[in-house]
């Protein structure tokens, strides 16, 4: 009932707050876990596939920002979304590209973490470049999409072929102690 | 200055470089953490949220297709979305999972993470079956999908007090070192 | 071939299924990983992270609620996305809250892993006030919007900038041992 722990949960609570945690150097703690000091190491091991995402996040960024400057360009007045073709492209290039993005996500990360992290940056990076020529391909014309989105599809359909790989020898691994991946990587 | 590390570096990078990851053997390696070697074990933690996470990616491309089918069948070329009522109706299931998948992801693993993986896993699961109900009845018809509708607002709601029950948990485990979950656990 | 552990594998396999998993005492097993006992810990280690996008996943599900009110009281039937410009307004605002989700989810997850957590946590609150201001400044005029709009772009900015900084202190860290962020946390 009245041990040292909640006397000092208090002060514990108000050292861990938020501008403290930023300001005050760390003391060692006496409830802190030993995986607390290996944060950095454990966010690390996925640095590929962060760069990779938030490569990605800034091309939908800039993506919807080409979207306004031809909106200002055409004079199309939110909320409105019809009006010159050119507009209409670029906002369909857009909307597609946001479809695919959370679907690009999951793929790449259970790919990377399941089978193996830089080959399925790698393929990221190319579902990246894809979708910048889709985006501009479908901004000229409508023709214009077909190249990158049938790359885009190459790099979904392969990340996917990678992550069901990863998750099933997840499963070996869970339940019968099987891990294929690291069978395969010692034979080379 | 001139410590080995530094010397080492550049071969390092490289044997560490995308192409080399994949084929040579890891040597092990004086700068590797230990938590390096143990990274397949911490993904496969969450490999029935990944599985299921993959699954309803592969659903969102499935239905993605079946849009694109739908246009092709009623000939309404992009960037176009209007036009025959079973397309636009056909449009507008596809748009109404995409809204929502980003959320359904976050509580999924929230839900999975912090209170139980398979219990989240199997409400997944039945997220996906009502968003496949949803689909196809509204397809048919737009009062078809308000069963599937209903039915994947009570999977959400469902992992939405999981993760929430979850993360309160995480709150008190973290800074008064109580772990409800834990303690219902061990009363069974 | 005939190894204890292949004649326990199904037994293994049912103990560790759905129900059994929620309701069974976890008895100490022979296959288990020792990272199993600290699963809470991990996740816990995120939990402001998590608690941020349960929190924005609900605000998502908010407004989708709000758009159907919307849509109600003007008798705008599904799938019809167009009609009294109120709805059209409300419609485009949700759609843009949408648009940027996945992006904002990437880069609070990232600045806040790589970064620092509590920072990253307190920018993500601010996104979600922004993007509150932004609803309903949009549901009342298309000005209305500006203000929230240019709110949650400085959110996303900061965010970006953080993510950023902990990515390449992450490459660092990983290639060349030179965890920067730990040091500059030292001066003070």
């Amino acid at each position: 009932m009245d041990s040292p722990w909640l006397l000092a949960a208090p002060w514990w609570v108000c050292r861990r707050s938020l501008l403290c945690n930023c300001l005050v150097p760390r003391l060692p703690s006496p409830l802190s876990h030993p995986l607390h000091t290996r944060r950095e190491n454990m966010a690390g091991e996925y640095v590929f596939l962060a760069a990779v995402s938030l490569l990605s996040a800034c091309q939908q960024g800039y993506f919807a920002k080409l979207v306004g400057n031809c909106r200002m360009k055409h004079k199309i007045m939110p909320p409105a979304v019809t009006g010159a073709p050119e507009f209409e492209r670029t906002f369909r290039a857009q909307q597609n590209c946001i479809e695919f993005y959370p679907v690009f996500l999951v793929v790449l990360w259970t790919a990377g973490c399941f089978f193996n992290q830089e080959l399925a940056s790698l393929l990221g990076v190319f579902y990246m470049f894809a979708r910048y020529k889709y985006f501009f391909g479908y901004a000229e014309s409508s023709k214009g999409r077909l190249l990158g989105f049938y790359m885009s599809l190459i790099a979904l359909f392969c990340l996917v072929l990678l992550a069901t790989a990863g998750v099933a020898n997840g499963f070996l691994d869970k339940y019968f102690d099987i891990d294929m991946l690291k069978k395969i990587h010692r034979m080379f």
